[in-house]
């Protein structure tokens, strides 16, 4: 039996050759919100990722953004995201990736993440106590301490309420910043973090599968996690991720 | 000889793998301005780029954003960023490009446009008169008119005095679209919507090297430029291109 982190591997990596085979194609949309996009290729991919882990494990538990939850029992629950940026997949932006997480289920402790963009085919790997590392080289948070010279992600446009929240503080934030980007994955920004291509990342409404396995990515290169209930929409956090040295915290 | 084209697109060429071979490594900068960075990799592929098209046409004219004008008198002048988005490749984001055009130049009559994103090994390219082309397939612009609809970016961030005037017309914008992108790169995002990914783009402060292939390209495409006299810095562009149907001018 492979270890888990083979199991994510090669589940992101065949997911990511499914949706990256699709991408530019015409896509069949099942749900359309104000400011979110929901792809029936969304379904099919978890349903593919859900398929690999539980060939191996099928007392494991999958949380899925798509379709509620799948699989067994036992004390292993992996939390994936198919495709995160699906707006632009949807639009043909070439900025997407596959997010899948594992956690123990009881202590909900992390056990592993696996973030694969396969446009530009990078793979972002964790496990508990590992070093992270990208394309299976070891990488770390930037050095950047002064927000003059750091470069920040926010989103803040998921919904109006977001969009007041997020407003104020972009502008403060933006005052202060070499650059701002809103690149449109919150798995990709948590990755560019651990990797040191960006410094902070602040948005206003996220949920868990956006997040699972960037959070546990950027902790263990060295970045610093702040979350707390979303003001603006239950059941979603508010999630500050920083490299560790930035302060931002002022400005939020 | 060959057509003029064909020395835009191998100049585009040599220079992406100049800057894509030279990518995660340490940069030599010239300038780090507030909000801007000057890299001694941008001279030398403007350099390259320069030798390519002399080495065809020496009494041809180039104008760079690098290091003043070079070439002869002659009646063909070519307008090139070397590296646009600096930004991104300086913090190692995967989204930057060459972007060459070329126009008559005692008329300005512009004759062809080239884009080259190395890293997704997209080009992107148009001629006078011609159907302009991603990879040699025939683009055209979205057909979204609906503000509900659009995904728009919007950059505002080289400067003090852009993000005074940009941060309302942002604010409006944003309550309205799909969704904003900032994304880094003034060229990409005029091939993006020339190819249909993106629906709007407007800043307050560009340069005629960091739009003039991609001008040409979005209309080519069935899009619309207007351009202005930038408020904010003398010598610079407020620019805002759609994809001909937006009607996006009641937000600006």
């Amino acid at each position: 039996m492979p270890e888990l982190i083979a199991i994510a591997t090669e589940a992101a990596h065949q997911a990511g050759k499914l949706i990256k085979d699709n991408f530019g194609s015409e896509k069949t949309v099942n749900e359309m919100h104000r400011r979110d996009v929901k792809l029936e290729l969304d379904v099919r991919t978890q349903q593919l990722i859900a398929d690999i882990i539980l060939g191996y494990h099928a007392d494991h538990r999958i949380l899925g953004e798509e379709e509620g939850d799948v699989g067994g029992d036992g004390d292993v629950e992996w939390i994936v995201d198919p495709i995160d940026g699906t707006v632009n997949y949807f639009y043909g932006i070439p900025h997407f990736c596959v997010s899948i997480g594992a956690r123990v289920r009881s202590t909900k402790e992390p056990l592993l993440g696996v973030i694969h963009d396969p446009m530009q085919n990078e793979t972002w790997s964790v496990v508990k106590g590992g070093v992270p590392t990208l394309n299976g080289k070891p990488i770390s948070t930037s050095i950047r301490s002064e927000m003059s010279q750091a470069v920040v992600t926010v989103g803040f446009s998921k919904s109006k309420s977001a969009l007041d929240a997020g407003f104020e503080r972009y502008r403060r934030i933006s005052y202060e910043v070499f650059k701002t980007r809103m690149l449109g994955s919150a798995a990709l920004a948590l990755a560019y973090i651990a990797c040191g291509r960006l410094d902070a990342y602040v948005e206003e409404q996220i949920s868990l599968w956006d997040v699972a396995a960037g959070v546990m990515l950027v902790e263990a290169a060295g970045g610093k996690i702040v979350t707390r209930d979303s003001t603006v929409k239950p059941g979603t956090m508010f999630i500050c991720a920083t490299n560790g040295k930035l302060d931002i915290e002022p400005y939020l």
